[in-house]
């Protein structure tokens, strides 16, 4: 879906203390030495990618609750994504999951992605699931399975993702492997990262010179005993084994309570090796809720680790940006808008972070000053900054509001029905 | 299936070491002061429920692998159940869950109980997921729903299950209430507890005099802010406040990480509110994982406060007993017997515990003794006892060994195929 | 420590951007129907207790880095609780800790308080050390311990509490009780949590009749294995059993991970059973860090429940708010001071919540409206609400920065020497 | 403290079962497959280290409770440690802390050893808190410190402490480094690592080429938002990067909730970088409780791990084993002998397994089987083999029960007095 420009214009317009309350904002961060027409400008390179599994419900083991209007085909969901990104100008890019997407004409998906000036991010293997007529089953295990005929599948299923992103332009490959045991004994576990190794390195090897790979780690779901990519040390470990073009993932739901997700970005960055993000927000275990809905200021502790870190380190590459929440009872489109709020937010506060200062206060041993310096980035209101960015490049001042009180979803389901389910989890 | 019993006899005759083993052991025990005759007789009461819905493949929101031989109907399923309970001798009752199973033919179904010696205990209701042609939707909660039309449509479900279980001869009703919010403020969290309390209310006034409600608590999942009844402070304010019959059910799984269980079942029964027990096990969240395979000196502290407890406090009613597990690699069969034999042994040693001696060493403060009273009664390998057990009430020695190499799975696949689903996760 | 007051006036005619700042955020919560000059007004009871055992440097169980300037005496304490107040205006009360700030002569510290504007908050007991020349020992508990000689000890210990509460004007005792065990077996847990009833129940008849009775809960430190009062579930039950002025208290750091803090305030509330709070913050177990420093949003969440709740319940009485917080490396006075000013935030951040809109929004599952309002206000910048606070009444509108600047602790250090230390933890 | 020998022989006859249990037991496993004899004769190498700070009464921040006789020299720490080696003969070596333990008369000390049969494990440097006298503070970090000549002091110091165990004899040095931040922002992690990383390279440079150095690890406290080496990854980085002679040492209380530890012995033994363990057992965070007492069934798989492990690369070095537990409210003496006892009980299971049969059901992924074939050497009961071993090498079969009843603590106390304090913690 497109909304007509001048519609969002007119919208725009109704906002009447956007321009007092971001020219207010402007002065005293200028004064205080912030560029904030810099810091607008380097804000269009945060593109987020929406990955293609997200615009529909998704559900836990225990069921699912229908939503209507879900996009139905890959084109739909490159629409809800290109009304996203209309909307926020935030989300320019889509993260494709095969099997559930595959592309099957490239040129046509290929002008479809133009025509909402769409970019393919990272590609998304699956081997956690059995499809139908899929030969052998990854009940024990896909990359790390004990037969070589089960890995061999798998590798070439990897393979198959690279073709079909390199055709359509993408330039990474993200695994998330979720091999695992769940029952002590199940497995060797060592062996089982060594297969692993020996699986990656043959997919690394198939990728294109200009790709990289992204290895995900996780602790544990769907394996209740162990996983064979459990933390970020195994991953940073298999990662510095496959190659130079070989980097972590970090999906901030993939960790025991109360790590440090912080700490592990800035070392991560700091040795070159953090490759992407997949975010979203949990209380509790990996729950897949809005980014920034709990816990706000570590979100932007991460922001400003990433920040402080590609000061220090340009070796690190350009990191990929992707949410990766389950919508299970808000309406995806605004639950995504939601977190690309919070993450422009984030970026944002860590930006207007001076630096040298806190390298200072750090040297120093200054406490309180480090922690109020953060605090005081935290605490500033940067939502006019948001807008203004918005209102520049052709978006909306409030995307929330616009898409709810112009019936977007109802106007959806007018459009597919109300019975369509998406593709994904 | 029914094995028959000669060649259960012809199995357990080639266990030969089994007399050396038990008399050895049973001589230990005797003078040691332990009445082991008394003890195998005791044994008998320790029946454990089987749901209905834990007999086929669980999975993860993430997808299910198949397994053949599923059962695909309420007969089939107390088919299974009867075997294990042939089997074991320790799994003469089957908790049936509503609508995955329901009874419309109520002496058919009883007879095919008696066929089995099965008896009914507690019923299940169903208030998290849809089902089809359902009315109105519980996505945003049931009991508590802000709606009166939703939570009476709930309470009405809760009612008629009550009704097939009296129909059938159950005499207690579990309410496993998952409802909550995933967001700050979706939910006016004390409010929608009041409203559960009301609710409650109304179908513990519809139950028989006879029968008991059990009120089950979890922290998260499906919700993942807030859950209306997360932890047993919440089922205990809810279970005094509704009545004498109101009880807590404690489902291992459901707990934060560090919770300690086992404090939590003494101080219920010391209040006779202790209704009963989802047993599984746990690394993570609510793995629901084989029953002892992760912690097993842990469920034997929780079976040393139930006899502790039962001891010191008469008027806890007896508890009623269940497994709760997802069998999402494992043949359900062989996981449920190996729960099974995880339980036995966790009672069999808590009943080892002289607890006259322990509480006299607790008064004196004598802590060494008193850790050095459990890990004695836990290090004892106790299995001699329960083949004892089994052997002379019908069943076998070795069931888990007789059932793989039988090939009882491979017969079952043969009567019902490899396509079958069993409803439930 | 008093500073001039024109001093502070001085100070404070500096801050120049503040009164446009004010004036700025001030119109534009009017508009949205906040009334700023009643917030303000009714920002004046949010008053906070400081305890007579933050004044100092805090430390771990390995050890603790001295600090110059402690005070040594309860005056001296008082002093310093004094110009934490007169800077901030929030912190108009002090918390003693008995034995460790025992007023022998009460007119004159009721004279010393006189002269700080300081009145006396909760008093708290001792249970869990052992003091030079104590007859009997704490090493197995004190109001849970199986020794009836003990539990009089300890029972006696704060009744003596109380008296010296009585004499200074206090209004309220919390015992917060270590007692526990560290290994399995150790002790009948719940026994010990009858016999803590019962000694609570003598302590409870003791109190003066306008008095309160706060029960603090905790899971685990200094025992290892259980606590007597592990949660607020047990708290509950032992204040509802002990009578109608017998309250639940709070520690932020008292919980397991993931606990959902908010909701025990907001269901203790609607049962009017919420006595106070110890603030702190934590990222992994009691860490005791600075208030807010680590999860303001889940602050905010409470202070949201505490607002929402003394609306919907006017039978909760006034909640005792106090910071108990470890100084193990920062200065205590500022580390209390930045404290208070998040406490603050997120008090009046909590006020800007439209109440009947949320409860709208809630009764119609408008899950993403709801989300929106509480990340509303919490992302408003509410800083020059509370530096317009300070302002008006004597306070400085940049506490932290006069401290630092006018280099109070180095002026400390000169008055009290560098090797003092503060009685405490 | 020396029993004599007759003593021991004379308790020994006492246990009048012993004979007749090890032979059934005996019996049952060689016909299983087991070697007994050889079992017997392998178990003499699993000697487990006390540390020198383990003698004594061990507290929390909240106090310490006092415990009489316990020892105020090294030589009487020799002496504790000696009589526990001579009771159970597992505890053949100890760890020396420095500076709490300082050997001043080397060839004194080295002859005080022999007298006890003890040899020096890995030495211990302290630089976590501040000593009399020290010139700079490690309030802010020690090898990691933002100053060049606090992290000159703390290598000095390392150095020094390998001095001083070359010249004992020992063969390695224990870091475990404390330093970490309390506040977000208080220090650049990633900088603090870097500089970590070259303070132990240059204490490395410092060991004779026969040592090796082991690098420990620890998610939080003394520090309370981040530690510059919380977890396995971060020490296996820095081990990686300081030589062939650097290794992770694993504490099993040092992790996050629900951290696989087994994996990571597992994962470290197969990339030959296990150094060794502290061992301890824990409920909730590092409670530095008796070894075993929570979580058995965890210690089994962790030595199965290091028994299948070093069967499958014997490239890892020999494992250094320490008991790191606090005697908060038991005696230190019988509370290392329980640790002794979950040890050596955890080690013979582990022996018990056939890794060959095991190995064939994980490769044909048959989890059944794979999981009772741990469970069943999990639940053996071993301890015949234990108490066989113990009588065969001239120590007790029941060392607890001797100590109890000959009353040594109260021998101690005669000798030493009820005022000692022990160094340490």
């Amino acid at each position: 879906m497109k909304i007509e420009q001048n519609k969002i214009q007119d919208y725009n317009q109704k906002q009447e203390d956007h321009q007092a309350d971001f020219q207010f904002l402007a002065e005293r961060l200028n004064r205080r030495g912030v560029d904030v027409e810099n810091l607008l400008e380097d804000f269009k390179a945060l593109q987020i990618a929406i990955p293609s599994w997200a615009l529909g419900s998704g559900g836990t083991r225990f069921g699912r609750f229908a939503l209507g209007g879900q996009p139905g085909t890959l084109e739909e969901k490159m629409s809800d994504i290109g009304l996203i990104h209309q909307l926020t100008r935030m989300a320019g890019r889509i993260s494709l999951h095969i099997p559930w997407d595959i592309p099957e004409d490239v040129p046509h998906i290929q002008a479809v992605a133009g025509e909402y000036g769409l970019e393919f991010d990272a590609m998304n293997s699956n081997t956690f699931q059995d499809q139908k007529d899929q030969k052998l089953s990854y009940r024990f295990g896909s990359l790390s399975h004990t037969d070589a005929a089960v890995r061999q599948q798998a590798i070439d299923h990897n393979k198959q993702v690279i073709d079909y992103g390199e055709a359509l332009g993408s330039k990474s490959l993200t695994i998330w492997l979720a091999d695992g045991s769940s029952h002590p004994g199940q497995s060797n576990m060592h062996k089982a990262l060594r297969r692993t190794g020996d699986s990656i390195a043959e997919i690394y090897a198939h990728m294109p010179e200009d790709w990289s790979l992204f290895i995900e780690y996780k602790p544990f779901e769907p394996y209740f005993y162990s996983t064979v990519i459990p933390d970020w040390g195994t991953s940073y470990l298999l990662a510095t084994e496959t190659g130079e073009r070989a980097y972590t993932l970090v999906d901030l739901g993939h960790h025991l309570p109360g790590t440090n997700i912080e700490q592990i970005v800035g070392v991560l960055i700091s040795r070159g090796k953090l490759g992407g993000f997949h975010f979203n927000d949990s209380k509790y275990a990996d729950d897949d809720i809005t980014t920034g809905s709990i816990q706000p200021y570590q979100l932007f502790l991460i922001f400003m680790e990433i920040v402080q870190g590609l000061r220090e380190n340009d070796q690190n590459p350009s990191i990929a940006y992707m949410i990766d929440a389950s919508h299970n009872i808000k309406d995806p489109l605004l639950d995504l808008m939601e977190s690309l709020d919070a993450l422009g937010q984030a970026y944002i506060k860590a930006k207007l972070v001076d630096y040298d200062v806190l390298a200072e206060a750090q040297e120093d041993n200054d406490v309180t000053l480090s922690s109020m310096i953060l605090q005081d980035a935290f605490q500033t209101d940067v939502r006019p900054l948001i807008r203004e960015f918005r209102l520049r490049n052709g978006g909306l001042i409030d995307p929330l509001g616009f898409y709810r009180r112009e019936g977007i979803r109802e106007e959806l389901i007018k459009i597919r029905g109300s019975e369509t389910v998406a593709t994904g989890l």
